[in-house]
């Protein structure tokens, strides 16, 4: 064993002080979203209803390498932060593979996930702005939670959409948001003119992402004192996540570690753009070269079977128009167990880096994603996240090609968080009824048919 | 805000290498284990079909103070300790309290509990012994989950009798413990002689530990290769758990910080006893006073209600005698959300220590312990277990107590586990259903009356 720790945690005054917005160093730019009506790029102003307003600063900002973060925000993530960077020894010798695997973990806190990262940072905004309360979407739940923590701390009232398939799965997570004062909704629900249009169009859908955003969306607009706020796809989500590739990179060069393969999992993409943020500025700076790879599941595969587009980033297109590899607002994912990568779209820096060839893209079947989640948990002791688990997948099927050609690299991967309140899905995977989805060419056509046009 | 981190980690070559053993600095010992059958104090020969060989030595050995973690446990304790310590910054600006808090989070790992710290000792000596595989029993299933975990590690069969009430409340920790290939019974069962003979006594009964205890123990005599293990109650559970205690002591020695009241909740006194061991012992010797506090539910009162006698640890009466607190091995406790502290008995060097005068105890009522839980919840961020918010709730007790009285004193608690299993209590609590129970003076008279006559 080398003399490197099973697990690395920064002292807390080693912490960033700063979030990074790799949208600065790129060479071409994210595109800029369109407002719906114009066709135009939105300005400020017109996202107002819809935003908090320095969160807008954030959003519409390409050229600010560094933001500061905020003293209050800072001494939350001190509630939970340093997350460890962790050398998966107990893997690789089950592997026994010549890889040296590390991952990020960071489900060390109540929410389950590196949401929490995004959530502090968008409740403290809008409590700064004098908001009274602020309306989201969630998909597996771990969003809608740390939404419902952030809050709570801050004492904003939170009303959270709950994608109808994961409300119903994973009835727990609703106490827990209940625990921090949130009130939870399944979606689509019939509370809002958009619910009820997708209700009539899709009778018993059990929802999605893209479903959930519009109801949410619907309600900040239409209550006095309220605003939006969305758990990942936007690029303020990314930035607030680059600490998780901050700390990481910190904690990788005290101990002289580079990585060779950088692996995340792609829903939304908050968490692989923070995770690789500072590591794709060196890559694009021409300082250092990764290999960069974004898993998706098979059933909603946005990269590696979607269009690069403009497209609305909620099926009820009440929000402006983002330009990213999509299936089209209108596609319905499967009622998979990974309710966090049930989402059309992908974040437009992330559309962007893989469209320019800086990032590759795999997609897998889950009962693979959960064969590799319980190795895992069996190995190395935390029993992740369904999301999580297809960054494992991958990270475990480049070990074992190193094991292979003999080759000794070091791949590294993000741990978004646990599985606890996955337990309804490990059973089924138990009990092997757990099934595969494939979306056909024509259903994706169908989607992708109904693109908006832009000029 | 002083000068003192939110959370203290050692360094893993500062985590501690010995085990510490507090009979060995008692002056008053515990009293022996006595065989059932000669009503004499119990032999390693005669317990060796019970337990595995290596657990007896550290059962029967009250003068060794030190022994060595083997290896392979310190690997595995590498996996999710150090455990933090945690200055309760948040709590403490929330209470508006001029004391100092302080916990031990034993919570960050899959078990969801500080229970791995002897299941992972226990599984490690009966894999040594050659053994095909252990019973267990379990009541929130915390303890089931870290056996099933420790064993999977170590390739053992795993056993697992779970208090049928908790069964019912927490459905997804049976499949937490398959994931690790666990099986899992609700008992009483009609598996076993004592489990049907329970049930035709109290038909319908939600079960008990003591129950569970008998039933496993049939079980584990009753099989080739097979011993049973228990996550409590046992001197070399304690012994295992002085991790806990001995890491607080060295991260709070690093910082200068010297504890006024040490807090736990207590259930058969393996979190206690463990967080206790090194200051415990200080003070025996001499060296530095404490004031050291156990937390007990109402609804089930050994120390405060019950009597100091020899009696059984189980139900059937199929183990051997212990002296301790107990409320009589026929105690029934109602079926109440915090399950790992259903039990009718207490450590039996925790009850020496109480019966020293060198401890106090207090009970409380589980809708203050649930209240206390969700203040700690929406300041501290971690979710806690309903077992370890009793110490909570009596931390938040004493530092209120300073408030009045302007006292800047150290508080020490364990925070032994999370409650993310337990949201169907939590979503009790936030209906507004939940009882609190506290057994009438005939119950416990009834139940300390046939108590074994013992010279």
């Amino acid at each position: 064993m080398e003399n490197i720790p099973y697990k690395i945690y920064l002292n807390e005054d080693e912490l960033p002080k700063q979030w990074y917005n790799l949208r600065a160093d790129m060479k071409n730019k994210p595109a800029p979203l369109l407002n719906a009506a114009t066709m135009k790029p939105i300005t400020a102003e017109e996202l107002a209803p819809v935003f908090c307003d320095e969160l807008i600063k954030q959003e519409l900002d390409d050229t600010t390498a560094y933001f500061d973060i905020p003293e209050e925000i800072l001494n939350f993530y001190k509630m939970y932060r340093p997350a460890p960077l962790t050398r998966a020894y107990f893997l690789e010798k089950k592997l026994d593979t010549p890889a040296k695997i590390y991952y990020k973990f960071e489900g060390n806190n109540t929410s389950g996930s590196h949401k929490l990262n995004s959530a502090i940072a968008q409740a403290y905004y809008a409590k700064k702005q004098g908001l009274k309360g602020v309306t989201t979407e969630t998909g597996a739940g771990q969003w809608g939670t740390a939404l419902s923590m952030a809050c709570s701390y801050f004492d904003l009232d939170c009303k959270v959409y709950m994608v109808k398939c994961s409300y119903e799965q994973k009835p727990f997570r609703r106490e827990v948001m209940r625990t921090y004062g949130a009130s939870v909704t399944p979606s689509p629900s019939m509370e809002t003119a958009v619910g009820r249009k997708i209700n009539a169009e899709f009778p018993g859908t059990g929802g999605s992402l893209g479903c959930a955003i519009s109801e949410a969306v619907e309600a900040a607009t239409s209550m006095e004192g309220y605003r939006y706020v969305l758990g990942s796809v936007l690029n303020q989500v990314l930035l607030h996540q680059s600490i998780i590739g901050l700390e990481s990179k910190l904690a990788m060069d005290k101990f002289g570690i580079k990585p060779d393969i950088i692996i995340g999992c792609a829903g939304g993409g908050s968490n692989l753009g923070g995770l690789i943020a500072p590591f794709m500025g060196e890559k694009i700076r021409g300082e250092a070269d990764y290999r960069f790879i974004a898993v998706e599941p098979k059933s909603c595969p946005s990269f590696t079977r979607g269009k690069y587009a403009y497209d609305y980033c909620d099926t009820g297109a009440v929000c402006p128009l983002q330009k990213m590899y999509t299936l089209g607002s209108g596609f319905m994912p499967a009622a998979t167990h990974a309710g966090g990568l049930r989402y059309h779209g992908m974040s437009s820096t992330l559309s962007q880096l893989y469209d320019d060839g800086l990032m590759e893209a795999v997609s897998v079947d889950q009962t693979d994603v959960f064969a590799a989640a319980e190795m895992f948990a069996r190995v190395e002791g935390t029993l992740p996240a369904p999301e999580s688990s297809h960054a494992i997948r991958v990270a475990i099927d480049e070990a074992l090609k190193c094991k292979e050609t003999g080759e000794e690299k070091t791949i590294f991967f993000g741990l978004t968080g646990t599985g606890y309140f996955d337990m309804m899905s490990y059973e089924k995977f138990h009990n092997g009824v757990m099934q595969n989805y494939v979306p056909t060419d024509e259903e994706i056509e169908k989607a992708l048919a109904k693109l908006p046009k832009v000029e």
